[in-house]
């Protein structure tokens, strides 16, 4: 029999357990772990369920997503309902968050909730899986001792210099990594803009569909961006900048 | 008969493999797929040979240790010999680098090769796997939208000190949550330091020994840690802060 002691019973804790972020076998990118955990939770917080429900389903066809409870938790979430969330944890169960693609909590909802988690003292155990942050890093070539993940860069073009030259300005003095993101759409434009106002001895890293068959990961120095022209529009991109 | 064109060979490439960072069980932490590709692999660069042979040892039993060349790159490595580790590579031969704890070239050695492949134009695929720092900030819940890791603090106090500063600035300034380390022994003295030198409503996240039997990701006001005191020290430990 198994009881709330038993080594097998999973201990309640907010467990954030990475989704695929691309059509790869499950198998390819999460530990078998992921699905013991997965299969013994009851309650989860999702970025949107029915993506949430088709993940579950591919993760392990025996899962019964029938007797499961999901939540939503995005940006359209009011902050003051994150920490009712909480309570099937607060009950004893475990809870687990899923977000649309990725690691939650980073670059991706969940960080509000974990911080509810933290405040009260509850445990939250965080599951290995893909990041394409980390992974873009990875293959990149830069400075993997020192980076920053800035998120989208700003849409208005004089905000948007003026990053732009922090960025450059901080891998000369912090020799730090620079990575961010633009709208899929806007990819090919960004591009563009870093090889025509950037020094051309910079290097750019365009990390494409990382986990996905066309999964493309490539480092250049910014004059020779100028010359190709890949196209990367409505594709999955991460951008790094470094000397 | 498999040829290089079947689909079940493994690409020429340079094949980043996480290791694991604790005792815990490989498939508790890496993908089934990491130990498909291990298995086609002959030419390792790694950080250290004799935990890369245990790892892989531990990873799949069956794999023949002794039929595998193994070179190590780390901290010690000169730069000129980086290059010629990619010569199995330009072969045609698939080209696995390890590291001695988690993800090759974040905060670990490879990145030089890595850049010395994609020079050269060479295909580098990064594999999924535990990444202290990627987990430390899921599990903290702090702002994974903007987020730096800065390696090691200074040691001299007052390049110490003026880095505590930037980082405050850039909590404040940049929304940007600050991920670093220190030395192992002194994780006590650094956590003293911070709790009695930094503004007291900032947020430290302490997490300690990821994957490991002694897991533990706490996040407190600097006000709190002032008043426990619990011993971190010589354990592997991530320090993030954030307001």
């Amino acid at each position: 029999m198994e009881t709330p002691d038993s080594p097998k019973a999973l201990r309640p804790a907010l467990y954030l357990l990475p989704s695929t972020m691309s059509d790869a076998p499950v198998s390819d990118v999460l530990p078998a772990r992921n699905i013991e955990v997965m299969r013994q939770i009851r309650h989860f917080v999702v970025e949107n369920v029915r993506t949430a429900r088709r993940f579950l389903k591919r993760a392990d066809r025996s899962i019964c997503i029938d007797e499961l409870s999901f939540t939503e938790l995005n940006e359209h979430t009011p902050a003051s309902e994150v920490e009712a969330m909480l309570a099937p944890l607060l009950e004893g169960h475990p809870v687990g968050v899923i977000s649309e693609a990725g690691c939650p909590a980073v670059a991706d909802p969940g960080a509000d909730l974990v911080a509810a988690a933290q405040r009260r003292g509850l445990e939250v155990v965080p599951m290995v899986g893909p990041s394409s942050i980390l992974m873009a890093l990875m293959g990149s070539g830069f400075n993997g001792q020192q980076f920053a993940f800035a998120g989208y860069l700003p849409y208005e073009s004089k905000a948007r210099a003026a990053r732009l030259r922090e960025m450059t300005r901080r891998i000369a003095h912090d020799d730090q990594t620079q990575i961010f993101i633009e709208t899929p759409y806007r990819n090919n434009k960004l591009i563009a803009e870093l090889a025509s106002t950037l020094p051309g001895e910079l290097r750019l890293c365009v990390a494409c569909d990382i986990t996905g068959p066309g999964q493309t990961i490539v480092t250049r120095k910014l004059s020779e961006w100028r010359r190709v022209k890949p196209d990367y529009d409505k594709r999955p991109t991460i951008f790094l900048l470094y000397r």
